[in-house]
Parts: C-alpha cells; structure tokens; sequence
C-alpha cells in the first residue's frame, strides 16, 4: 500500500491512497471476499483503512510500521502508457516482511502483487493451501534478480506482465514466441497486458481445459484516461476476483476474467487514485463488460 | 504497383512484386471481381502481371509508362512494426496521372490506396456509381497536403489508417478522440490498424446501422512475421473484398469485414512479399477466421 503523488494532463493530486494491494483489493472485491497483506506507516490514517473496510475487505494482514508509507511520485504525458517516476521513497516497505495472519490461512486464491520475488516465494509457500496463484513482477526484479524470479515462476499458476516485461523476461521480441518461453519456465497461463490495447493470455500446452488458442480482451477505447495508475492492478484484481467467484478454473472462466479484468481498469483510470474502484456497483460493472462484450463479438 | 527490395530478420529479397495495389487486390480478389488502376515500367514483365491474372484480377487498368517501375528499399529491425526506408525511386510513378478503363465505370466500390490526394479526389469524382469508397493516406499528405486531404476527407465512406497517422490527422494523441474529429471531417467509419493488437472500426454517429459502439478485431499473435510489407493493403483488401461480397452495407458486414481484413494481413506477412496472397484458400480464410473468433469470442 502507498501514498501516490501524481501529474497527469488532466491535473495533480498529493499522497493518495494507492499502491497495488490497495488497487487490486479494491477491485476484487467486486467479485470476491478479499484479505489483504501489506505494510504501512504511522502516516495511513483510519480513513484510508476505512476505504477498504467499506467495501468488505480484510485488513488484518496490514501491518502498521513504525515510519512513513511507501510513497511514489510520478508523472505522465501525453502517452498515458508511460509513466515517468520522479521519486520512490520505500519506507517502511524497505525491510517489508510479509506475515499471513492464521486467520487467511484457509484462503483458496493467492495473488503476489509485485514485489522482491524471495518474499513472493516466501508468501506462496506459506499459503499451502491455495487452488490458484497469480503473480505479477516488473523489470528491476527481470534484470537484477533473475535467479529469485526463476524460483517464484515455478510457483505462480498465473503470471501477469505486460509486453516490456515479457518480452525482457524471455529475451525474446516477438510476444506469442516469449509467451511460450515464459510458460516453459513455470506459469501455467500468462497474462500479457498491451495497455490500451487489451491484454492476451497464453495456455501452457495441456494446461487448463477447453481450447488450444490463445485469447485477448480489448481495453475499451476511452476518450479521457485521467489517471492510469494501478490499472495493472485494478486488470489483476478484476481477474482473480471474478476466477475466486467460480466454482472451478478452466479456459471459460480465465477468459471471462480476462474481460473482467479489463472491465475493471477501464474503471480505474477514468479517476483519480482509487475514486472510482471505492463506488462502483455490480451492475455498473456487468453493464460495462456487455460494453466489451459488443466492442469484440461478432453477431 | 512497385518492385520491393527489402531485409527483415528473416532473410532478404531483391526486387520483388509489391506496391500497394497488388497487395490490396490479391487479397481482395479471394472475395470479390477486382479491377485494378496503376501504372509500372518497362522492367514489369508479363510473369509480374500474370501472378494478378491468376487471381482473375482484370488488369486492363494497368498502364504500361516508359521507364522504370517504383521500386522501394527497406529493412525492418527486430520490432517488425517499424520499416526503416533506404530508398525511394519514384520512376513512373512520379507522373501517374490515374486513368480509369471504360470497362470499370459500372464498380460499385472504389478503393483508394495511399497516392496524393488530389489523384484520390479525382479517381473518386470519376466513379460516380460506386457505393462505397474506402481510401488510405499517410504521414507525407498529411504534413505536407492537408488542403488536398481534407478534400479527399469528404469524398471517403471508410478510411483505412494506422495509430500514428491517426494521431497526426486528428491533432490528438487519444485514439477514440482523434476518431471522432476525423470522423468530423468527412468518412463516415474510420479504421485505426494497431499492428500487432488488430484494429479498431470507429462509426460516424447515425452512419451505418446497428450498434453504437466501435469494434475491435484483434491480430494473431504470429511467431514469425517474415515480412510485415503490405500488411495493412491485405488488411484492406480483405476488408473491402469482404464488404463488396455482401448484400448490403451496415455495421454488421463492417464487423465481419474487420475480421476478414485482419485474417488477410495475418496470411500476407507469413511469408515474403505476396507469395502467401497468391496461393491461399477461400477455406484456409474460413478457417483463419475461426481462429479469430476464438481468440475473441467468449461462450
């Protein structure tokens, strides 16, 4: 969890709530009853705890550190695909060390927002009872710590990235090529997101039943996109928390969620931070996927 | 119609078919009665024509100039969504001044390949009975002729583009917004091609019935794009092919068109040049697009 101070072409905002366990928690729990683990500072109020809180999830797994919140302070331009870090102040994420409450113990769906691919591990074998892992990285954990990263992948059923990392990840330029890569190394699905282009997901071979091709969602062409922070989390957490809604996991439901997922950061970027995922309804949100339904199906 | 010189990844070729023309009518002519306007040189041999001939393309719009035929040099990096120009030689091409045979003046479409739009213009105006006209432009018109293109704007049903020269049209760096100011200016559907992640259909308001939203039709993830040239007049000959097959033209077709235009480019960039255009089957088509639809489509 973070506090994001951010310039967009559409204005500025000082140390919101964000980061992408607040971004991710938010969305699935649309879909699913959430627990969250994360670590903040004396500086993240009852009020930002309440904004989870309000919307059913559990926030027993937040530890509150002594110290100031992870803080992130960016911008984008005119390309929203591309944001450009000012500053990272890690805080009192720096010596984070994830501790699952006894109480999420029980928990059926594990997803490994980004972060140093040890603690991912860590986490991962400590949930011994999950149906389905996701997982997400970036590239400073790609370049810089490739050996840990190589361990995390044998333990994630379901990588999320997008086109850079995937195709630095497989040291491969061509996408449907890295994807298989990838998938060789571990994950039994990959989910590579194109921005405002949608997103793929690639089968391992045998992986998952009905279906041998691959599948994409769209992005829905948005006239405004105000904010793109955390639409990679809000995509994740439309994912997973529509995958924890069904009653088993095959292609149909990873490509429903596929489109839940875009769903969800369409929401996402329409406002600032985490306005929009805090006051959504069900309905909104099955009248947006209809949206996508119409934007991608032939009659 | 042109003479390529061209490297990619994937191997080199020395003048071979290409252009624009051919491109567009070999793909369309799996569709449709193609009847093609260009003009080429004396080193245009009677094998050069006989490859659109095979197609039952009617070639008496073919103009036989003194001279030499354009001849393009390029090479394409590993990101195969760039081409990189070492050379243009203009030849006979630089005075085309289009003819169109008596024979033709009964075609009920027109598609107006990339070319200077004044030319474009009066090819249009010159086709009176036609029912739907697509075109293409490029950067070159639209920096350096935007009095002639908006012109040209006026006289287009649906015009075929890709992202960047949509951007540079409209003045706008968001595509759905860009959509709808050159949607202002003239065609009544505009068609943005993303390369590898499809392309996306934009409708005029009130223009073409059925639905009220754009439409994307995804690109298949390829291993290997030997060679990317043409993609987009493949692209366009499917879609238009597919759309002068049809009874009538509404959002419907101009959906499937969509699909059938992305199955086209797909096929054309398999292999060098046009040799996958030449030799393709109405059900390897069908069956490509199928493809498609499961990469799309949910239950």
């Amino acid at each position: 969890m973070a506090f994001d101070t951010l310039k967009t072409p559409y204005g500025e905002r000082q140390k919101i709530l964000g980061g992408a366990a607040t971004y991710f928690s938010l969305s699935a729990s649309y879909f699913a009853d959430v627990r969250v683990v994360a670590v903040v500072g004396g500086d993240f109020t009852a009020e930002n705890e309440a904004v989870m809180n309000n919307r059913g999830i559990d926030t027993r797994g937040i530890e509150h550190a002594k110290g100031k919140t992870f803080h992130w302070s960016g911008e984008y331009g005119e390309n929203v695909n591309e944001a450009k870090t000012l500053n990272t102040e890690l805080n009192v994420f720096e010596n984070f060390e994830p501790h699952i409450p006894a109480e999420y113990a029980d928990s059926d769906f594990l997803f490994l927002a980004n972060i140093d691919p040890i603690l991912q591990t860590r986490v991962r074998d400590a949930m011994q009872s999950v149906k389905l892992v996701g997982g997400d990285t970036m590239n400073y954990w790609i370049s810089g710590h490739a050996q840990n990263l190589e361990k995390m992948l044998q333990r994630v059923d379901v990588l999320l990235i997008n086109d850079t990392e995937a195709k630095m990840l497989a040291g491969d330029n061509s996408l449907p090529r890295a994807a298989r890569k990838v998938l060789q190394r571990g994950p039994r699905a990959l989910v590579i997101k194109h921005g405002e282009y949608g997103a793929t997901i690639f089968f391992r071979d045998g992986e998952f039943t009905g279906g041998h091709h691959p599948f994409r969602a769209p992005a829905l062409p948005l006239d405004e996109v105000r904010d793109p922070t955390g639409a990679g989390d809000s995509f994740a957490g439309g994912f997973m928390g529509y995958i924890a809604s069904q009653g088993e996991v095959n292609r149909r439901v990873l490509k429903h969620a596929m489109f839940y997922g875009s769903v969800m950061g369409s929401f996402s970027v329409e406002r600032f931070g985490t306005e929009r995922l805090q006051s959504l309804t069900r309905n909104e949100i099955d009248e947006r996927f209809e949206v996508f339904r119409e934007l991608t199906h032939l009659d």
